[in-house]
This record gives structure tokens, sequence and C-alpha cells, in this order.
């Protein structure tokens, strides 16, 4: 009667999904719709930078030639002959002893080779002309920024797949890209599957609850870059139930149901997954909690079946949804981040199975601390409020000690790892 | 002719500035889009979690006091009378000897006081009914997610101010928040000032750069939960300029400039700032790079004029801008969060000012390095791409070296902290 499912390491149910994931399509934006996405080609120079040997500073352009001789006892006067402002270019030659007031940012007059700070000219008037006099010699170059000192045009600035941060967006200004190339984002449809399972806006009755892991999951979607589509809760007749499946695939790119995945009588999904001719990758995972995540392929699409438990379904849909959702928008760092840090409780009750614990990530001193959420029953929703990383715990005969180092996977981070399991952690195996 | 700016120290700056930060406004949005959003009011629990004594397992239900004499040895042997699917609830009151089949979250039955989880129970039928054997005692309560256990009515789950992740979505979902009240985001404008500035979609020119610090400043708006507004360049006409200005400040929740905060000759803002009757809170700070940054206010709204240099744009929007605008979304730790990490690389120039370093954060088993993002000329744009920190050196003698300890201020993190200069870093006062 109970239906016999053998455990997957968890490292080979991640790999069993990461087969059928598959780059997505790239689309132009502009520039002020770019922040948040995610490159879908490499960003090149178009140019040097800086474009021309420019001023870091106000001052005055002079040759540096002029002021070899120049010391405290013995001053050099330079005739002020023109000014340039940023943007402008000076048309005319600079000749020996003459100086040209530059402002930061514009380009160096031609035959000048070092530039005076501002502070350190003291400017006067004669005759209706203007001078500057200076007390110190300059080299040839100084205070000049130089053509293609910070970039060289051609170089790589930014990596296909790369999260488009501020910094990028100034990089995308700068060399032009007024439409950016970026990754498509993925739609990912939710159905929620319980008939104990009321929608937000209704009140509470016995024995049921609100249904709150699909509006989970819409969130997660959104956080791993791809366009949630909550296509609600499944009905309680089978065959309405496979023909929503049907056509929810002919909307999304990948689809994921919550609940109806553990052993109990009530759960559709297998039948639906054999109706449809999908082939089930797996559908029990040596981990806690999230064992019997289910995910199946249909003509290379993924069905994700998470668990009906908030927690499992949190963890499952960041261990297997997201790296497809990013696999996607063609970043090649999918996984959560692992690091490493000290445990901040202890953990004395020893697990068979790797277990996911909900927690939060401290910084003492240049040291990071990883603490349980608090009260980490599976089922516990309120602790997921302030948890931003994962403590993974290797299944085996002993707890584990406070001050311990043990991986921790990230949930708030942007730059993600490409593969956290196999090389790293044997005894996830 | 060269105008007198008296530095303020970073930490007073910093206090000047949140004299005139305040609190926005409320909004309701429906939950699907509450992701991202920061809480306008604290989440209380309209319910107890779990509402019900439910079962964690799907199983049996059974009174436990009828298993006290069971053991290998001696099985006992119940008489399953009826089942629950989640949502459901058991009608009548289970006899002695009597179980009931009962699924996942599904409500215990009255005078039930354990659960057998269903891999224990050993199914047979005999004479058209149904039985379990089971070969151990279990305790009252055993297996039973208690009322309340998780979360009491009346509780406070998730404060005012905090940032909606996914987590926080399950709460709102839970509690039947439909819709969720969020703070209204500010609306912040930006214009750009300088005639060397080139718009994204022309060809260099001569002495031209690209305008890429509008378009990194709308990116950190959006970062920090604002919505950017660019509102075009200056024109070179002060009149116009003022206009401009003017009518800026009656769309904008906050006015952001940038470039024209130097000393140099073509600058109208301190004018515009005079001509308006708004005051200069302080146009000089004691740092590196963003020592130009101007903030004024003119009845209580910021205008920050940010350095035309882009790491200085860049460090003075996340020093200034970035803590108004989260306390105007009622975020109670404003600031970035600041860590400490063992520097990376050595640092042997001095300088007199505290410097803000671009730089990227690494985790080494469970430490923390910082490390300098490569060429960092203020001016550089490139090293931007892949910073996620700003790494502060304080002023003084000497120079840093490789492994010791430093302030380092996260741009990637969600949490941030509520005022990380003073109490801890004296050196910065």
């Amino acid at each position: 009667m109970v239906e016999k499912r053998t455990p997957l390491a968890i490292e080979e149910a991640v790999r069993k999904v990461m087969n059928f994931a598959k780059n997505g399509l790239k689309e132009m934006v502009p520039i002020e719709l770019a922040y948040g996405r995610m490159l879908a080609e490499d960003i090149v120079a178009d140019q040097d930078v800086p474009a021309f040997d420019r001023s870091p500073y106000d001052g005055f352009a002079i040759r540096s030639e002029d002021s070899i001789h120049t010391s405290t006892e013995n001053p050099t006067i330079f005739e002020v002959v023109g000014e340039i402002g940023a943007g402008s270019v000076y048309p005319k030659e600079v000749e020996p002893f003459q100086a040209v007031r530059i402002m930061t940012g514009a380009q160096i007059p031609e035959k000048c080779s070092a530039v005076i700070m501002l502070e350190l000219a003291k400017e006067f008037q004669n005759e209706g002309k203007n001078y500057i006099e200076i007390k110190r010699s300059y080299k040839d170059g100084e205070n000049i920024s130089f053509r293609a000192e910070e970039t060289h045009k051609g170089m790589v600035l930014a990596k296909k797949g790369m999260y488009i941060n501020p910094g990028i967006v100034a990089l995308l200004a700068t060399f032009g890209y007024s439409q950016v190339p970026v990754a498509k984002k993925p739609i990912v449809g939710v159905i929620a599957t319980g008939s104990e399972l009321l929608e937000v806006n209704e009140a509470l009755e016995p024995g049921k609850i609100r249904n709150s892991n699909s509006y989970m999951v819409l969130a997660q979607i959104q956080k791993a870059g791809g366009i949630p589509k909550y296509l609600g809760k499944f009905s309680d007749d089978f065959e309405t139930c496979y023909t929503e499946v049907k056509k929810a695939l002919e909307q999304v790119d990948i689809l994921i149901t919550t609940g109806g995945v553990s052993v109990g009588d009530y759960d559709y999904l297998p039948a639906i997954y054999q109706k449809l001719g999908a082939s089930v990758l797996f559908n029990k995972i040596a981990m806690r909690p999230g064992s019997v995540t289910t995910v199946a392929q249909l003509n290379h699409k993924l069905l994700f079946g998470l668990s009906g438990n908030p927690s499992a379904c949190y963890v499952g849909f960041e261990l297997f949804v997201r790296p497809c959702i990013k696999t996607y928008l063609f970043n090649e760092t999918p996984h959560l981040k692992r690091v490493r840090a000290r445990l901040g409780e202890n953990f004395p009750k020893p697990n068979p199975f790797t277990r996911f614990i909900r927690g939060k990530l401290l910084y003492e001193e240049e040291n990071l601390i990883a603490t349980p959420s608090g009260f980490d029953k599976s089922s516990a929703v309120s602790s997921l409020a302030s948890t931003d990383a994962l403590i993974v715990l290797p299944g085996g005969t002993r707890g584990y000690e406070k001050g311990m180092t043990v991986d921790v996977l990230l949930l708030e981070d942007r730059e993600g790892s490409q593969w956290p399991w196999y090389d790293f952690v044997p005894s996830y195996r």
C-alpha cells in the first residue's frame, strides 16, 4: 500500500535536474530597464577609457619642461592664455610658458604634459593679462589621466550571464549600450494542490490552512529572476487536474506544483505524470526537509513537484528550481553560493540524512557565524522571515556542536556558485 | 578665486543629512506584488499556528493510552474506522483500539493523542474490515503538532520597515494579508550636469564622454527602493537651470544632481541653491572619493549634489542618499551594513582622509577577506562591475597591510545597519 521510493543522493538529484536545464532567449531592453536583469551577451568596450588624455583635477595645463627649474626660491610664471571647460577642446597650440585653465575631465591641450592643481597655482593679473605662479617643478605626465589608462577598446568588461548591478549600468552607459541585450525571463507556473488549502482572502475553517506555499514560491521565482504565473488550486477531480497541467505546460517554461507529492492516498501527481508521458527523474531524495521532492520532464520541459510542507517547499525550490531559472538566464553560477561558517548553536540530534536548517548569518569580527533561526520544526513558517542562509548538516551518526565549521548556503547572495556539491563535500554523495 | 570649503567629518555629514530624512507614506498592494517591498506596518498573527492540533505525517491517529503495553513481543491491533484527508475533520468520537487514517497536515480527531507513522503500521484486512498492527507504544502527544506550537495569535511576526522576502510573503499569506501594507516608494529625480556629457545613444566626440553617472544613479535608486526619474541634462544657461531645478523639486521627493559640485568655474549649483533659498548642509567632506559632495535642503526636501566623478558619485549615493530612501521606506537600519574583514592586499600609501575603496568580499573558510577591485583610480568605471563592498580605510599617517582587520560596508546586503559610524569607529569623527 505504501509506495516504495528509493532516496537519491542530493548531488545526484541536482545533477539529474541540471541535465534538463537550458539557456533561454535574449531580448533588448532600454538601459533604464536593465538594472537587475542578466546580461545575454558579453559587454565589450567600444572605445578606450579615457578616450583621450584628460585632467583629473581643476587646474592649469602646462608644458612640463617649462617647469624644470622651478622651486620655492625660483618660482615660474605662466601666462594663462585660455580655458577649456569639460567637453570642449582647446583649439590652439600652447607655447612655452603658457598655461591653459582646465576643468576636471577636460581634454589636455596638445603639447601640454602636466596639470597644476588649482590650489597650487597663485593667480594674478597684470596689464589685463592673467598669470599664475608656481613654486615646484612638474614631471612629464604629472596629473594626467592617459588615454586607455582604465580600459582598452575591445576589452570584455562584463560577462554574459552576469547580474546587472549599478556598476554594470555605468559600464553600459559609458560604452553606448542605450539598448541592452538581456536574458528573457522564463515564465514559471505554480499550481497548488491540497484540499486543505484556503485562498489568502478566505476566512479560516476547521482543519484548513491558507495557501502560503504558492505565494512564497511566487516570490522565490521573482527573486531567482523568473516571471511567476499563479495558475490556481487543483480541483479534486483527476481528469480536471490532468487537463489543467496539460494546459499549464503550454503556457510556461517551467511548471511547479506544491503539495501532493507525499506518499499519501490523495496524490494525483504520479498518475498525471504517467498520463502525460512525463518521465520522473526522481521522487525521493536523501535529505531533510524536502525528501519527497519529485521532478519529472516532458519534452525537456521540467515539472517540479515540491512538498506541501513550507520549509521543504522552500528548500526544494532553492536547490532544484532556482538553478534552472538561473541557467535559463545564461548565468553560469546558478546554484546557491556555499560558504563556510561556525555553527552558532548545538545540534545534538544525529540524522541519517543531510539536513538543511534555516538560519541567519552573523558577522563577528572577521568570522562568519551561522545560527539556526530558532524553532525549526519542518512546518514552521515564522522562522522564515529572518532567514538568509541554509545551514547544511551532512547526515551521519553524530550531532553537531556549537563552533564547528559547517557549510552554509547563502540565500540573499547575487553571485551564486557553479557546483557546490560534488567536489567540495564528498559526504553529500 | 578658489572658494574656501571646510571639510566636515563623515559621521557629522551623515548625521546632518539624517536630520532631514523622513518617513514616507503607506500604500496597499495585492500580496502578489509585495515581494521586494518594505512593510509599512508590523505583521501580526491573526490566528494560532497551527490553528488546530495536526498531524505532521501521513499515518494513523490513535488514543495513545491504547498502546501502553505494546512491544515487539506484544503487538497491538487497531481497527481502522475512517480516514481524514487534509482539510477535512473526522466527525465521530474515536473509541478504544480504533485508529483513523490521517494525512499530513490534517486535524487530529478528538480523543486521539498520538500519530503512528504510515511506515510503522502493518496494514491488513479481515472480514471486510481494515486493521493495523503496531509493535511499540506511543506517548501522549507523540507525532502531533500542537495548536499554537509555532505562533500565538497576536504575535508580531515581522516588523514595520522590513524587506519583504519570500519567507515574509509566506507569513502574509498564512495570516490572510491578501492586501499588504507597504511603504510607498519615494520618487527620486536625477539631473545631470556637465557640458562634456553625451547621451548614451550619441556617438563619441572629441573631449566628450557619455553620461554614465546618471544611469548608474538611476540603478542605485532602484536598488535602494526608490522610483528613479531621469530629468535630463542641465542646459548651459543659468536661468534655465534654475527653472529646471525649481520644477523638478515639485515632482520629486528627493533630488539628485550629478557633476558640477567641484570648485570649478562653470558650476551653477551654489548659485541655484542660493536663489532657491535652500540651505546648504555641507559642501565638503573629509573623505576620498566624494569630498565635494554637497547636500542642501529646502522646506525639508533634500537636494544632493553628487560629484561628477563616477566612484565619488557612487560612494556619495550609498553613504548619503541611500539611508534617506530607506528611511522614507520606514526601514530602521537604513545605512550600509558594516562588517569586519581582513584586507586582501597592501595599501601602502597613507592618506590624511578616510578612503572608501571599492572591493570584493571573499569567503575563505569561515573568514571574510576584502580585496580591492583592482585598478582603483577614482575615475575608474570598469572596476565597479564586480564590486560588492566598500573597504573603509580611516585617514592617518600610515598605510595598510594585507591581513589587517578593516571595516567593510556591504553593497549587496538587505539588512543594513542602524548607525555604522560613530560608536564603533571613533577615528571617523
